[in-house]
Formats: structure tokens, sequence, C-alpha cells
């Protein structure tokens, strides 16, 4: 394949000089605006790749502030034709039918959408438009204005990468070596340390790497997720991810861990696969192996210890005792080291403020506040185990205090329990969990309460 | 590949079971509308592929009737949403800028496009979309108003099989039998006679054939050309079809000859990519026999003998002697057959008939009367010369009386001849074919008058 | 991939010119015979691929005679170095130790199994090998002498067709043509009626095609199965072919019959898949779809008619009544057609008859008399059930009456039944085929007997 | 791909189970003697891929003593038929025809042959083989007698590992990691260190690697070559392998620099490919890079030290003058590392001395001395210069005092190169090197003299 890659290139190379810009009277001193005119126009039709190449190689020779103007360009340039759509919304407001609707929407669309289509004719277009919304989310950073762009952007992202157009593949040691280093590059919750590293994760016979990819980004990966094979539900990430553990028969396996996802393409924000993703892996699992019984995560809880510092705990929603509230204030002092071995209290008093902060904590909005947990509830996961002293990285003490959950994925009940979550916004969790949270004695967690919870008192 | 697809296919099935309508409570029961209102809600999210699932099964099973008011259901349930739109107007006529204009297009947005993205989730969903797009063809024949649904359907495909996400193969003897069997069902310009007849276009080392697939229809051409490798530019096309004909070692051949284009996918009509093709086939050939000089098709004329039915031939446009206008009658008369050996003065007076045609005459719109020739001329072809006597079938006779013509593609040419054409309306022709135009002695060739060609004079 | 195939064709091209017999300096004038003894000599081995190329090429333009002429030749001129093998025998005489014997069988090697190793190094030298071994078939006929040179090929070709070496590949619809053609001409037990024949066989879900490849020979199946999916073992082939059938749900399948067995390569007689092709398609189907139970063929007894038409029935070891013998007269009569519906006693004998033909009956040197007996057996299937009137073609009444067996794999069986067939020359078999056998009233079906079997009574 | 392997494993599992030893009556506790006769007699029809996959696992069993034993086993009951052979020469002795001759050839041949061809037959059996050939090595090293045995490895090798039956793949930085690793543990001329000195090997424009393959063998290169991609004939391997160096355009490239061939399978020794890949990769560049004009090595001459520490001076083969002698004594009093820059008088002798080792140097057997040169001068290549201080790593140091030498492979050379050197035992040299050698003022180079080139002077 390679051979034939090499070969395809040498015919685009070709291409360029056969049909290129040299070929398009007057245009290779055109500007980048001129060329992008020219592309939307009916010049375009005859000479489109080349005209796209050539847009998208002046766009890579930008520096930052070229991409700001390039960008500012784009938005003014490039938007909906006002008097167009001035017309059609008065034949709209004379009657509102679905052809005025519909006419109306074709009126209001900014060009910019019809010319990233075009761009996307150039070969390897479409992973130079995903940097380049990732560029644009940095121009954005200093110009919010420019978020208008973006949205023209996304629009037509969602429908390119559109779930229908994906396709799972499992990464493991025989997959390219330019996937797998990006492997490396993007795991973004447990970082992986080298190439013997990744190797530990994705060679032994109970490891399982799965990956979405598009089939114009070959090399790629969108999403992926890591699994482990065990026999019960972990509580631990160093039972994971330790060198020198031994290996379980996949035909042992009871149970499916999913110990990290990770987004690969920032450029693909607002995207999102990671749901379609762990259902897929869920039953391609299954499949491989009928003795799998539990699908269940073991995740982090990013925003546990900043929610903890700013705890008021003299609200009405928590409860804590005397002796409580001293071992918070412990924990504290003792800056995240302090839990160790024999603790118990302490831990106990971690696990019932994790159940409390996942399941009867809300944020300003009313929403639960760990992102990671809205991501695995609004799957429709179950809130299943809270683990203290799960995970002693560096990270994870500071992060949360060294807790980890586990969500559980029961393919028969994802449905009801997405709908309590996203309908009457309630966290389905296990009785584990919430006699926990019972025991903050907390008379009513109600969304209400929640900004009291922001005057902090560590 | 058979053995794996038929195991995910396995994984589907049991999928259905797992997390299938099944275990959606209350879904089995819903009205297919429901379903496609719970596809849209939040409900989606949670078990999205199975419901688009369960609405496709559900449309299979339509009958016409069933069909036609399923499309009204979609028109009149899943439009804009009126009130949301009619904000947005108000909005934007207070403060036209971009972020109200986008505001606009999405509140102006028919709710069927996003209804359309999640069906898409569907394994296979892409394909029955297309055919879906089909039936709506059928249904709009009786309901003119349900080209506002299409509309929605071709806005989306257009996206969708953006030209950046095709993929060029190479069809021949070696193909897989399910594809090959489409391209004897979908070729339109000549056609193939079963099994063996297909063998002698694809198996000669002097013939190619390639199409464009999207990666989502695997087993489903887009579109495909049929090319003959050859010396010189062919003017008959029985010298290319014939079972008996010599074959020609690929390193001798100087021309490339496009003489079959034929679209596939009904369901994509308005979606083009001919245009495309022509330019990368044309790049691969050159890059595997650089000994190619030439790259031209052998085209019908599938508007001329009706225009030449209809013509008026005492407009001022075209002056006949008495000598031609006797010849025109008397292939009337003749009913087509009658142009055979020796009788040059009538094959003369068709090709320069056949010239006007395609260079001089325009429709009611002003344009370019022939479809075929549209296409080429604006693809940046040049028309290069007219054959007659040049297709003895009963469709060559009926449709253009045996004349065909070839349009060149000269890759440096074209970006001009384009324009010409998409600008000025100018047919760029050899001065073969000028020559001949001269010789009809029209002194404007103007669309004004096209009006009064109507007028039939045979 | 044809993309690639073609441009690596070039390759070759260019190869031939590079470092081909042009540049062989005297080579290009050379006998065939000389270049021959060229590539087995030092020159072979820096020009060898082009020498070897010369030779093959040389070889196809050869008509019978010239091939028949050069068979001989390397029978003469390849055979083993006599001098060099009358040293080994003295050296081995004095001293046979294992050292001694290996140099004897070195030194009595054939060259041509060497020459033959080296004209594999052509570019589809394999399989021009074996089709030079098709054409060495054909010399055999008017000179056994050859069958020495044979015997190198055969030698040969045992060890690069290895089982180890070849893959499984299942055949379907979406095959490429060029090998579904082959399986239309090769198929050599139920003649395929064209292209449409063919999809019945390849396309219902109810359906499976498996052979077997080597990686050299990529568009050439060296042998295939087509097998059946039913609820019950059937007992006609018309249930199988028919074309109106209506196609089981594969879920639903309790049996898998295989229908047909048929070798591709000619050149190969003599290696043998078959066996290992049935037990790789069981295991295949069999983890495809667990609800299998029953693994079987529908056989025919290509030998039946034949045996039963010098049926000597006065022999000892048949003892038929005299209205068996008057049935049995009046089938000759009948000119095989007379099998037909409510002749229930005639279809009784004919069922005991083949029974006694499979399970008692010896040919002259003792062996089972039907091949494909012979096979089956011999793979470890048990002979399961006899069908008359199971196949009316106009070859299936001619061979056997309109006979047909059902042989079952059993696969925890083979072992002990091959056991039995190989070591003990029994023939294991279902009790209802034993019961027909008994009825057959030989007191002891012995070989020794069967000498007088061939005097015909019919 | 993956997951249809470990889907295949499955099966294999399974049909341990189902036509497994289990199912072979006794076989369980049968020795792998006994197992090994099983396979080689009609039992092995039936189960010989269950017999195949036992004997394999048993084998993997078995310590360094144990695997001795095992093939003392094989060399004295797999032998030939002694009685057999006995009868086969008595026949051919009265009548020494070509029947006569191939039946003495299979009378003598090992049994142990057909045992592994038979062994073959399990999944992943030929690897296994290979590795226990090398393990024979091993126990060869104390048993000389045991060579008889691998002969029988090393014929079935040659003719499994045909160049007939391998593929060239380009290996990049797309290529499956566990190929990749293994280029990493192969490599044996220039140490790779790690995955990023690996990857500057493999990513880089102007660098290209590639590797024969075996169908069986999918994850195991057999050979692989480097290759870098030059303007000039490099004289230095820094300038290849640094990491800093600047990355030359492919299309700039006018030589292509084989600069390391590494062997991976100790297993396939005798069995030679280089000859092979160095060629097909020629042709492959060319075909893809028609700028390239010189392929060229950068070779090690690792005897040359060694060679030069025995060496006679005052034999009548080297004129040193005293001068040089002094120098030669100083080389080696500054233990290799006075080779320094400005040293040129030296560097001369150096050149000289490695010109003459090269060129009229031999080996008291009359060979060329160096191996290298003895692969590049047998495939035809020409000595093309000698190039001091070239490689200052420990290695090239202490193996030739920094020289390197260019072979250089002219296409339209090989051949009148390879018969020189192959039937008169000359070198060919360019001028420049002819030059050097002429300086040595040696009369009479010749093989008679080598003799004396033995004792040692340093």
């Amino acid at each position: 394949m390679d051979f034939l890659s090499s070969l395809l290139n040498g015919v685009a190379e070709r291409g360029r000089a056969l049909i290129g810009l040299d070929a398009v009277p007057g245009s290779s001193a055109r500007s980048t605006e001129g060329l992008c005119r020219d592309l939307l126009s009916g010049r375009g039709q005859a000479s489109g790749i080349a005209l796209a190449q050539a847009i998208l190689a002046d766009w890579e020779r930008l520096d930052a502030p070229g991409r700001q103007a390039f960008f500012k360009m784009l938005q003014h340039q490039f938007g909906a034709d006002q008097a167009h759509c001035a017309r059609a919304i008065d034949a709209y407001r004379e009657r509102p039918d679905l052809a005025n609707t519909a006419a109306l929407h074709r009126a209001s669309q900014p060009r910019i959408q019809e010319l990233l289509q075009r761009l996307n004719l150039a070969p390897g277009g479409t992973l130079l438009l995903v940097r380049m919304r990732e560029a644009l989310f940095e121009a954005m950073k200093g110009d919010r204005e420019l978020e208008e762009l973006d949205s023209a952007f996304k629009y037509l992202f969602a429908s390119w990468f559109n779930r229908g157009f994906l396709t799972m593949e499992r990464i493991d040691w025989r997959s390219p070596a330019n996937v797998l280093e990006k492997i490396i590059r993007y795991e973004a919750v447990h970082e992986i340390d080298g190439w013997e590293d990744l190797r530990r994760r994705l060679e032994p016979a109970d490891r399982r790497c799965f990956a979405f990819f598009h089939p114009q980004l070959v090399d790629e990966p969108l999403i992926f997720v890591e699994v482990a094979l065990t026999v019960d539900i972990p509580s631990r990430i160093d039972s994971l991810l330790s060198a020198d553990r031994s290996v379980l028969p996949p035909s042992a396996a009871k149970t499916a861990v999913f110990y990290s996802i990770s987004n690969c393409q920032e450029g693909l924000r607002g995207v999102s696969f990671g749901n379609f993703l762990i259902k897929a892996v869920a039953e391609n699992l299954k499949h491989e192996l009928p003795g799998l019984e539990t699908f269940v995560t073991l995740s982090p809880l990013p925003g546990f210890a900043r929610w903890l510092q700013s705890l008021d705990t003299g609200s009405d929603c928590i409860q804590l005792s005397a002796e409580d509230q001293a071992d918070l204030l412990s924990l504290n002092v003792a800056r995240y080291r302090g839990n160790q071995g024999g603790k118990s209290r302490r831990n106990d008093l971690l696990a019932r403020l994790a159940a409390y902060y996942l399941v009867g904590a809300r944020s300003d909005t009313g929403t639960i506040i760990d992102p990671v947990a809205r991501f695995h509830l609004g799957n429709g996961a179950r809130l299943e185990r809270i683990n203290v002293d799960a995970n002693r990285s560096e990270r994870g003490l500071s992060e949360s205090y060294g807790v980890m959950v586990n969500y559980l994925y029961d393919l028969y009940g994802i449905e009801t329990n997405h709908e309590a979550f996203a309908e009457r916004n309630e966290v389905i969790a296990s009785s584990h969990v919430n006699k926990l949270v019972r025991t903050m004695k907390s008379s009513r967690p109600r969304p209400s309460s929640t900004r009291r919870e922001r005057a902090s008192v560590l």
C-alpha cells in the first residue's frame, strides 16, 4: 500500500503541474481571498481541486497573525448574502410555508460553508480543515466574534463525521507505527511513557484498544478507548497498569474495564463519538468473549478536589459532624498525601463526600458538576462504586485525593438510566453509593441550594 | 472479508437484541412518526442506532401509498420550528450582524435534516437513504410540494458525497461480481448484453473502466466511465465495441477514448461527480501510460433528432439551399435508414446541421440544447469533431441519425474553455467544426431567435 | 490492487530490458536447452529471473510435438549425474551410515528438480509449471517413459502445495469475476449453467462455497466445495439445486450438506487437499453457525451402473431371489428410465444393491470400487444413507440409476472410522445401510470372490 | 484484520477440541516419537493437523537436553529405510536407467523430510520449524553428526522459501509495530538504538527499507535492506545516519545507497535471498524515481583488520616500503585510534592495503577473504571505491580500521562481472581501486602464495 500511496502522491504532484494553478489563467498571482472567490464561482467547476490545493497551501504558510487575518477575512467576506436574506425574510413573512422557510434557510447560510465543502476537494483537505479549526480555537481566544465562524465549521463537521461514516478498528501491537505514536501522544487520562509502556497496554492477551477512524483520515484516530479484561471490577488503577501483573487468559475474563477514553482531534471538539464507541466496543467484546458479564469503567473525578476545596460545609445540604470537619481540615493540611493505610475514618469520609459530589451536588446551572460523570451518566451508565485510594499518581491525588469511580454499562438499563438523568436530572446509582450519599444527612439535595456551596471552607 | 462482514452482521443482530428496540421502554409499540421524534429527542442519545434501524425497517415495509404518507408526514412534522424562526427574524431585523444571520440560518433549518443525519447511524443507513430519495422522486411526480422535502435530501447528500470523500477505483475482470452486475445494470449509453459482453469491455489490455465509490457504499459504484485505448481518435462506435476487433498493446496507445459515462445512483441526482471522474481518470492513465497524448470522448447527441424535427428552416439563423431542404425532407421520409454509403451530400448536410446544433443553436433559456454537450463543454472540453454514420444502433439512429461527436480534453485548455462557455456562453470548437458551422450561413446565431426554431418543418 | 499489479507488470517489463536476456552475453541466441543449462549453472546466480522468464516464454510458444521434444530433452539431459551416483553407491556400500545415505539421496536426485525450482523464479512461474505438468500428462499418453519425469514434478508440487501454505477463502457473489468464471468452468459434479446459475449457488443466505488457494496462484482456486444449509439430511439433489426453492435463514439450519467437491488444477493431480478442505469448512461453519449439528455429503456413485452391469448374480456373494433377478433384468430393459414413482420394489432392490456395492463389493485389488466412496471413507466419514431416485439428470441416471448417498462427517468419529477403513478395509456404515446389506444374504462378502462379479448378467 | 485473526485462533482452539488429540484414540498418552510415527502413517491422513500440533507443542516444552534427545531420535528413527535402499541400489546397478535412478532417489530419502512436511500442517508450523532448525544449530555445536539431520531441513527450506514464493514489501513508519520491532532486533550492520532511531531510518522522504516476506510468516521479515537516497556516492556512514542531516527531496536523488542488509532468520541460514532482494529493490526504486542513476552500497569489510593483523609483509605478494611498514606498526601501536585528520600517509596506506585485501588476497581455499565482498561480487557488483575514515564506531574501527567500500550495481554489467568472478575468480574493480592495488607492487597476486600471508607481523 505504501508503494501505491507514494505513487498516488506522484500523481498529485504531476496533477499540480498538469491542471494546476499554472494552467488557471491569472490565478497564480491571486490573493488567497481572490482564490477563495474563484473557488466559489464558476471557475471552481473547472479547476476546483487545483484552487483548493492552492488555498490550503497558502494557509499552511501563514503565521499566527496571518491566520487571525485569514479568519477575519472569511468571516466578513463569506457570510450570508444580506440582500438575498432580506428578500427571503419578506417572502417568508408573507407566507410562512415550507417552501419559503427552506428558501430562508438557504439564503441565510454563510457562504463559508460552501467554501469549506470545496476546500475539502484537495487531497488531504479533510485533515487540513480539522487542523484549521484548531487554529481557529486559538484565534477565538482573542476574538470571541470568531465563534460565529466556528459554528460553520462545527455544523459541517457534524455532517462529515456522522457516526454512520466512521469505522471502528482494533488497535494492537500489529497496528501501524504512525497510528501507535498518536495513541502515545493523545492518551489524555493515564499518560503512556514510551513504546514499551504502549506495548504493555496493547500486546497482552487481556488488553484491548479500539478507535474510531474516518475514511479520509487514515492515520488519525478520532477517539480511542483502552480496555482491560479482568475477573472482578477493579478498584485501583495500579492493578491494571502495573508492569509486573500476571496476564489473564481472555477466556477467563468476566469483566471488561474501560479505563481510559481519549479524544484525539481537538479540531472535532463538540462532535461527539464517545457514546457510540463505548457501546460498539462492548458489543464487539461480548461477541468475541461470550463469557464477559460486566462492562464497567474505572474513571477519574477531575473536578472533585476543586469542588471539595470550595465546599461550604455549613450549607444545609451537607451535614458534617465535628469529627468529619476536623478530618476534612486535616486532609487539607496533609496536602493530599495524608490518605494512607489505616486512616479508614478519613477514607470513609472521602467516599461519602465523593458520593455526594457525584449524586447530590449540582452546579449553578443545575447540572452534575463532574464532566466525566456527565459523559457516562448521559450515556445511560450507572454510578456503581466509589474507590478511595485508587490512584496515587500526582495527578490522581491533586485532582481527586486519589478517589476513582466505576460507572457500569448494563446494556439493558442504559435507556432508562439515560432518561432519568436527561429528563429528571436524576443520577442512577447502586445501593452502595446511595447508602454513602444518605450518610451525608442532607435532607434535600436540591439544585437551588448549590449556589451556597461556592463559599470555600478549606 | 466476507466472513468478517457476515460476522459483523451477526454483531448487528445481537445488537438489536441487546440494545435494541425491546430495551427502549415503550418503543416497540411506537408509530414510525413517534420513533422519528424519539430519535430527534434526547432519547436518541442513548439508543440512536436501534431507533434509526427500527425506523428504516418500518420504511422498507411500506408500499407506495405508505411511502407517500411517510414523506408527507416528514414534510409537515419535521420542517423548521416556525416560532423559533419568527424570533430569529426579529433579532436579525433589529441587528443584521453575522451572529444573528447564523442564528436565523439555524432556526430556519428543517428538522428533517437532523433526522436524516441520525437515520444515517443505522448500519447500511446511507444506502437506504439514497434509495429513499429515489422513492421520493416517484412520490414527487404526483405531489410537487414534496420538492421542498427533496431539497433537504439534496443539501445533505452534497455534503456527504463531497468529492473529497470519494475514492476512484479501477473496475476490471478481477472486480467483485456484485459490483460488475451493477456495471451491466447501470450502463446507460451503450447497453451491455450480459457477462460475456461485459468481459469484452473490461478484460482486454486496451480497455479500462473506472468508478467513484463512497466508503459507506462499498458495492455500489456512484458513476463510472468506460475507456478505450486507441491510436487515433475514433469516428465510429463499432470500431470500439466490435467483438472481433484486434487488441492494441497499451504501450502503443496514443489516445484514450471515454466512450461511455453512466451515473449509477438515481438517488444522488443533482450531486455531480462526472467532471472530477474524467479528470482523475485522465491523470491516472497519463501516469500509467506516458505515451498517451490525446484524451477524447466519443459521445452521443441525444437531443439532435428531436431538435432537427422541430427546426424552422425558414428562420433567419439557418439558411439552407433548396437542395439541402430537399435532402432534409428525404432524410425524414427515409425514416433514419437512408443514411447509407455513397450519400455523401446528405452526410455533409447532417454534419453541418449537427455542428450548428451544438455550436449555434440555443434553447429558450439561452443554453446549449444538448445535455451531453452541456456536460463536456461545462467541464472545459473542446468540441473536436463531428462524425456522421458513427452509430447505426436503433437508438443511435433514432436519437441522432447516427451522428456522434468527439469532445477533446486538453488538460492545459480546460480552464479557458470553461470560462468562455460559463461566462460568455461561447462554445469552443475545433476549426473543422467551426468551418462546418460557417457553411450554415447564419448571419447571427442569437438566442432570441431560438423560439422560432420550434415550429417544425419536417 | 489492480492498478498496482499492472504497475508491477510494468516493472517486470522494464526488468526484462534492464537485466533481461539482452544483458546476458550471448544468451538471446541460446537454445532452450542451453538456457536451462545456464539456469542450473553459476550464470543462473546473476540473472536467474531473466533466464527463467526466457525459458518459460520459449515453452509457451511450443506446439504439441515441440512440447514432447522438450520433455524428452528434460528427461534425458537433466536426470541424475550417473558417475556421481555410482560413487555415492560405492561409499554407501562401504558404510551405510546416515551421512552416506543422505549423500546418495542427493546424488540420485534428477537435476530437473533443481531446474524446476529455478524456473519458479519467473513471475507467474508457479502457474506455468502447473500448466506444464498438464501438458506432460498429454505427452505421457504416447510415451509412458515420461512418467519418470512426472515424478519430479509431483515430488516438488507436494512440497510447494503443502497444506500449511494454502489459505481457505470463501467464494461468494462478491468474489472477483475472474475467480468465479473458474468455478463455472471447473465444477465437475453438477454442471453450472452460466452466471445466473452460479449466482443461485453463491448468493442465497443458505449457500456457501469455500476454496483453497495458494499464495502464488491468486486467481486460481485449487479445489472448492459447495455447501447447502438445510434442516434435514437431503435425499435428492433437486431439492438443493432447484431455482424456485425457498431460502432458509442460516440461523435455522441444522445440517451442512457438501453437495459438490471439484478439483481445479489437473496439473496438481495426486496432490490431495480434499480431506483438509472438508474439515476446515466444517470447522468454519460450526464457528459461524453454532446451531449446525450435522455435516454430511450428498454424493454420486460414479461406478455403480458400470459395476451393476458387469455383476455376476450367480456368484456366492450376492443372493438374489428370482423376483429380484427379474427386476434387475427389467431395470436393464427399461434403459434406466423405468425407475419411477410407485415402483417401490425396484427401488428397494436398487438401494440394497447400492449398499452392497459400497460396503461389500471389492475390486480385484481388494479395494472399495467407488472412487467417491474411497475418498470420503478414507477421510473417516461414515456411509449414512442410500437415496434412490435422488438424481434424475442424464448423467445421474446413466452412472448410477439415479442413486445418491450421504456420507456423514462426525468430527468425533473420523479417526476411528478412518482406521477401520485404512487398516482393516472395513466400511463403517449406519445401521440403516448395514441392514440393507444384510438383505443381500451374502454369507461372506470377501474380496477373493470379487473376481467372479465381473461376468456380466445384464 | 486483527479481529479476524483472533477469531481464527478461536477456530483453531475449538478445532483442537473437536478433532484434536482427545479424539484420536490412545494418542494423548503417546510419546512424541510415537506421535511422529502416527503422523507418518495412515493415521496422519485423518488427523494430521491435530497430530502435528501435538508434536510441536511437545517440542516447545523441551529444554536444551530434551531437544538434543529429540534431534537424535529424529536422526536415528527417521532416516532412510536401509533395506529399501539396498534393493534400489541392486536394481540401479542392474539397469542404471532413469526409472531406477528415480527409485533410488526416493528410497534414499530420509523419512524426516516427509515428517517435516507433515509437521508443517499445524497452524504456525512453518515458523516453529524455522525455530527448530535454530535449535538444531545449537545442538550441532556439540554433535557434528547432527549436520546430516540439518541437511534435511535445509533441503526442504530451499524448496519452501523459493524466491518465487516470497513477496517484497516496503517497510516504513506506517508498517506494523510488531514488524518494526523485528527490524530493530535483526539489524546486524549498524545497530538501531530504539524507536526514535528507527523512525530516522524509515520516515524521512529520502530513506527506504524493503524486506522479503513469506506468506506463512506474516510478521517475520526474512531479510531487509536499508536504503538512503543521495546525490553522490557517500564515503562515510555518518553522513547517512546522522540525526541532524537535512532531508533530500526524492526527486533530487541521483544515487540509491544500500547501506545495510540483514538476514533475520537464523533458521534459514544457507537459503539465500540477498541477491534477489537487491535487484528487486533497485528495479522498484528505478520505477518510482526515474532520476536515479547509480545503485551502490556502503559496506563494511568485516575481515580486514583480522587479515591485516596476520599479514606476512615479507611475502612476495605485498611489497611495503620501510616507511609503510613503520606506519603499519604505528597503526597497531595506536590501537586503531590513530587514524585521524592530517594523517594522510597512513590513510593512503590503509586504502592500498584494503584494495589489495579485496582484489588480490585469497584464502587458503583460493577464495576472496571478505564475506561481504564475496556476496556483492558474486551478485555481479563492481568494487567501486575504498573509503578510509568512513566508520568511526567502535566496531568499524576494530573490524576494519574505519575503512568502508562501495560496491556498484550496474544493471547492465552484473552478468559479465559475475562470470569473471565465478568462473575466473577475478574481481572486477574500478580503475581507482585497480590503481591502488598496483601500488602494492606485487608482481603476481596468486592464490598459491596466500598461505604465507598467515604468519602475523603485527
